[in-house]
């Protein structure tokens, strides 16, 4: 038997973070006189419960972890967590099936922001904070994921982002208590910064720490139905594209800001194209308002800014229902959706770098065609870009549009229609959130698909965000082989 | 100055066969007393100018062609013909746009069989031969530019199909001389079989003729607005179904078994794998027609054989209209759409080699994951498998994939439907001829497309039969450098 208690032990200690975190809602909810406190704590006290056991039963000496750990370690830490995190949905008085609640926590958790809630103005202050604290902690999570665990397990071209190359799976857990110090406190200034910035705009205490949490983990979740737009507020949105648009950098990359390292900061090439990206898709998109809509410029304008920084950046807040902007804006914002941020963000979809690559790759292959014995090189960032990461990507690109393909082919067949089939899936995988057409649209929720799509939308937003391989790989029969 | 003279004369000599083909149906139109023949007679003059015109020009001692230039005379042959083939259309009492007449000769050459002829029972014997003829030439077009161009020019994977290993672009011209001969002599043979099965099975000569044509390009094109329904003889499908089948696998391989070398002809895993797949989806179609159909099971039994062979072929035959069977059959029917034949035939879409060799290789990425420092070696039909085949293949789907996205979303831009949309797409980019849905599914026809979506079904139905990389290596800038 392989020693598998030290991804015991990790998964107990997430659980007693999460078990933690339950009691701030139930704080808030007491406070402020809902019953509903009840509920988290008692999801504190099951969850608590599990947690110790898992880490009493698994402490000592733990032995470092090998790839398939690494593996194992980050699927399953990220389903019990949602499986717990459901557990305040499924108590409340909201009346969700284990279902529903399970698929708000993968939304959550994920940084998605599809839900199945319908009349958030009506639920009480404690489970809106649940939402956006998921999304919150999901946010962090990906972001030490990205740094530490991914480079070493080789998914997708992420060995990119090696910070040694002498670095190897062995090396995961303490290469990740010494990055995720750091980037914790960067994490919890920058929430704190949006959240300052949100009040200044003209948003309350809660709203401003809600949305702040939910803005930082490009998330989406907000505390009202019509979503950011029911603040009526042009400062609020401004504040909200700044803060989307800053959580899609690489993180890592603000470490070195403090460190004063400017040139370093703009000469990442990952930075300089989503910029490019966000602002030519958002001029198409305020000329095409203005010039087919007959929008006026100003609201055109911040519409275009908004809808497009959403979007592209996986959030998914929504302040106009794009679905009805005609059929040029929805094919553009459906492509931004499959785009998404940096590599290190908390943002979604397949990653600025990837498509960099794959077009580099691209131009090398088709160069090489009429020169066959031609040797090309391609560089990334000014190093040489090896072959096996440019393959790397290029599976990743494939295994995502697979999967795109499987996702909306299921959903067509549980009965959805063609365009909500397509955009669910697309919207799940790269963890954006809304989808498009009347019921998952902006203004829709997700309420009224049947159980098998909601079942198979979380192993879509789980698939996204842990960058598919590295759950698909756990189908793998020599995985499971010693 | 590059010496372009081997292409054009090459170019001029396919037209001026061209030209001389447009005399069978002027001959027929002739001889059975329709005034069409002088559209065909004015089409040849026409076709027979430009082709000698080329041919004189350019003859004498003509250089080898380099690969650059092997990829133009593809490319623009392909068009050259499609240009040519598209008089008649423009010239007869259909009243075509040029763009109409264009589309349908671009779908006949590719054994596409998409239509915009709205009324096949009233066309002249002369014209309905010339579609089938159009098909019966891009059929044998294919089948020799895959055995003797597409290898040499690494497209795709196709090098796993080259003779020698010292195989270059400069032997592509005594290559295919030297194998279009016995192609030619056992495409006639199987052609002719086709026909007199098609009249022993019950079918006239014109019909038997023109079908034959048709079927075994995997092409679609019909004489009749039902398609083959129109003939109500099981006997007729069962033919068409065994000759479908018969023109997916390699023709090389025919000749193999002229040679009595029965044993490599089943040794060849992608036909295996083809036989095996179509057996499976048939079975799937049947059992499911039966099921929630309840259709009688030997009619469920041939409608399933019959409509499974005809999309996975990429042929277009119907004899009803699948789109009405359910999401399971629409479904399998698109993925069907997408799989294609085997290399080396007629048949259309991904092909059977480019399906293993992903799977094959998709295992040996997932081993590595887990094993960073192991080593696998993948094998295809006994032989190892190199890494630039494999990469090769993979670039392909990728390229496929984004193709079919690019069409989908530009056709949705233009104002069709989604699943118009993505069914034209697939049904041009897979050469399969007929989409989904009630606009272009096995009822309808192509004509009440805008011309821009036309123009760009044409794009798509070249890229998909040119295996799309002989096509989109002329993007590249460097392509057109010295």
């Amino acid at each position: 038997m392989t020693d598998h208690r030290t991804i015991f032990f990790l998964i107990g200690n997430l659980l007693a973070a999460l078990s933690v975190g339950m009691l701030v809602p139930a704080a808030i909810d007491l406070f402020s006189g809902n019953d509903d406190w009840q509920i988290f704590v008692a999801s504190a006290v099951v969850t608590g419960f599990i947690a110790g056991a898992l880490v009493l039963t698994n402490r000592g000496e733990l032995p470092p972890l090998s790839v398939k750990q690494a593996f194992l370690l980050t699927s399953f830490s990220w389903v019990a967590l949602t499986g717990f995190a459901a557990l305040p949905f499924a108590f409340s008085e909201l009346n969700l099936s284990y279902t529903d609640a399970f698929f708000e926590a993968m939304s959550g958790l994920t940084t998605t922001g599809a839900t199945i809630i319908i009349g958030l103005d009506d639920v009480s202050p404690g489970l809106l904070l649940w939402r956006a604290l998921l999304q919150w902690f999901g946010g962090i999570g990906i972001i030490v994921m990205a740094i530490s665990v991914l480079p070493m397990l080789n998914v997708g071209g992420m060995q990119l982002f090696r910070l040694e190359s002498s670095d190897t799976s062995e090396k995961i857990l303490p290469r990740t208590a010494q990055i995720a110090g750091s980037i914790m406190a960067l994490y919890f200034a920058i929430s704190s910064a949006c959240m300052l910035a949100y009040m200044a705009a003209g948003m309350g205490l809660f709203d401003a720490v809600a949305h702040a949490m939910t803005t930082i983990a490009t998330g989406g979740f907000s505390t009202r139905d019509d979503s950011l737009a029911a603040f009526e507020k042009p400062s609020i949105e401004m504040v909200a594209i700044f803060f989307m648009m800053a959580s899609s950098l690489p993180f890592a990359a603000y470490l070195q800001l403090t460190n004063r390292k400017f040139s370093a900061f703009w000469a990442d090439s990952q930075i300089r194209t989503f910029l490019i990206i966000l602002v030519l898709a958002t001029l198409a998109m305020w000329l095409y308002q203005m010039a087919h809509l007959s929008t006026e410029g100003g609201t055109a304008f911040l519409r275009a800014a908004f809808n497009t920084t959403s979007i592209l950046t996986g959030t998914g807040y929504a302040t106009s229902d794009y679905g009805q902007w005609g059929p040029f804006a929805v094919s553009v914002f459906f492509i931004l959706t499959f785009i998404g941020g940096c590599a290190g963000s908390t943002a979604c979809g397949l990653k600025i770098f990837r498509l960099q690559v794959m077009i580099k790759a691209g131009w090398r292959y088709i160069r090489q065609l009429t020169l066959p014995h031609g040797i090309f090189v391609i560089r990334y960032n000014g190093r040489i870009l090896e072959d096996s990461v440019a393959n790397s990507v290029i599976a990743f690109v494939l295994i995502f549009l697979l999967s795109f393909g499987t996702l909306s082919a299921t959903l067509n067949l549980m009965g959805l229609d063609t365009l909500t089939a397509l955009s669910a899936a697309a919207a799940a995988l790269a963890n954006v959130g809304p989808g498009l057409g009347p019921v998952i649209g902006p203004s829709g929720t997700y309420a009224s698909l049947p159980d098998g799509a909601k079942w198979v939308l979380c192993i879509g937003m789980l698939l996204g965000r842990l960058e598919f391989l590295t759950v698909l790989v756990m189908l793998s029969p020599s995985f499971w082989r010693r």
